[in-house]
């Protein structure tokens, strides 16, 4: 079972074609929906009295535990963006965290014992704190972070840093946690720091893994136009994991280069519709058609 | 046999860790020398009094026919740049155009009837000379272009670019010329001016080819450090278009994706040394390794 923490929120994405209100969106929402297509997975996180009973309902829908959620006093963080006709930029009108900043995860015991662990954006120490509450250690312990704790946190950034396996983040991150430009250099650093695999996710081109002697790059999948790419990095995370969890949580080349095919075909279904709407509407046979395309793509 | 014109200059390349200076250049000379491993070619280009003797012997010793290249009054075209510690930026001291300035290029009859024929870095209109001196049309012509064309020279650019087959140029380039930041669009726009072919060169996020239905994004090799990365970009380009030739022209997906993969391969190997140097002491077994490492590491 993989556990998955980080945001649940309430997204309104704008874009100069639509405008959708109050979606179910946050990065732990995207990584679960995206991971229970190819595992068992809980979610931990906060919401507010106005998440609509829907949302949960379309969580449990998809198979995703929802027992780790903790509604608590107040209102659902909320996310308000804007996109311009060029897709790649966003401009941020709003980003109300609410019940999200003061909130303390606390696992219940039936999440105290996860074989795959996901510190997906949240505050480091909070991160840790989810660790620290796992009765035996996780096989693999995997985080993510985002531009605002790595400018605002770095020495607690560090710490969490220091006591995963893995670390998942954008190339913009990865230059300004490690002060390099050149993404191997930077990998070379966070493997000094601890972990034993980096993912440096780079939007429309692709990714670069590193473990150990492994360097794997693998375009995006190609795709025209993205309708809402909102939670597409959250949705290659779960894919990834998902995929690592569901093989045993082996690491060897094919297995990661593997997971980074679903990560990317996960990635690029989140992108195809607003919010999790095509996350949650596509089927397995839907995933394994797009990964077939994708392999025979690069099938030299 | 494929020609190909384009600059040919004497290049200092400043990094942190090494100079050297005056060394052979040019866009021509990178693709030439990278073609040759792949089949004949013949350079037309311009040079001045000042060329070394070793660099044409150079040129011959790789099997480059060197019969269209015009020795001129004056000196050669000569680049002075520089690179910083991360290898990416590079700050130009000088661009010395000189003979290359008032250069009127003049297809011996010999050079009259390529099969196949490549427009490297020139002014638009002398682009376009060179094609109108063919005596039959080649099977297919291949155009590069840089920042300064589009910038000054954009309707004279839109002419040459309206009898090509095909243009390659890196994202930069791509979106100036296209005014718009997606590059699927970008294809489309270029596409709609006459070429049936667009390969756009992202550095080191790889490539992306459009044809028809056809897209195919691919990653660049994996190296960890450039040495210097002048010439990366054209030596993709001879590595591409000596595949196609070597293929006899063919343009379905699998022999566009080998051709691309080879590129690939060309302007990594490009970048491991100073100039032109790797590219000339290469031999063919160690291009098929490393091209059988890239198969490899995109076979899924």
């Amino acid at each position: 079972m993989i556990l998955g923490i980080g945001s649940i929120a309430l997204d309104t994405t704008r874009t100069p074609f639509r405008t959708v209100e109050r979606a179910l969106g946050g990065a732990a929402t995207f990584f679960s929906i995206s991971a229970s297509h190819f595992t068992d997975v809980s979610v931990m996180g906060a919401i507010g009295g106005d998440f609509p009973a829907e949302h949960l309902a379309l969580l449990h829908k998809m198979g995703v535990d929802t027992r780790g959620v903790q509604k608590l006093p107040g209102k659902t963080m909320f996310f308000d963006s804007e996109f311009s006709y060029d897709m790649y930029a966003r401009k941020v009108h709003a980003t109300e965290l609410n019940v999200y900043l003061d909130y303390a995860p606390k696992s219940p015991d039936s999440l105290k014992s996860p074989d795959y662990l996901y510190l997906g954006t949240l505050e480091p120490d909070k991160q840790l704190s989810v660790l620290r509450q796992c009765s035996g250690r996780p096989k693999f312990v995997l985080m993510d972070t985002i531009e605002f704790y790595i400018e605002t946190q770095r020495d607690k950034l560090h710490k969490t840093i220091s006591e995963v396996d893995g670390m998942l983040l954008n190339d913009i991150e990865a230059r300004m946690l490690c002060k390099e430009s050149n993404l191997f250099k930077c990998a070379k650093q966070i493997h000094g720091w601890g972990p034993e695999l980096v993912v440096i996710k780079k939007g429309e081109n692709g990714s670069i893994l590193f473990k150990d002697d492994i360097v794997l790059p693998l375009p995006a999948f190609p795709l025209a136009d993205a309708v809402d790419p909102t939670g597409a990095g959250d949705s290659f995370a779960g894919g990834f994991f998902g995929h690592v969890a569901r093989s045993g949580g082996k690491l060897d080349e094919k297995t990661l280069k593997q997971a980074i095919a679903y990560g990317t075909v996960m990635g690029a279904f989140a992108i195809e519709d607003f919010g999790v709407r095509r996350l949650t509407t596509i089927s397995k046979k839907d995933i394994e058609a797009r990964y077939s395309k994708y392999k025979q793509l690069l099938s030299l």
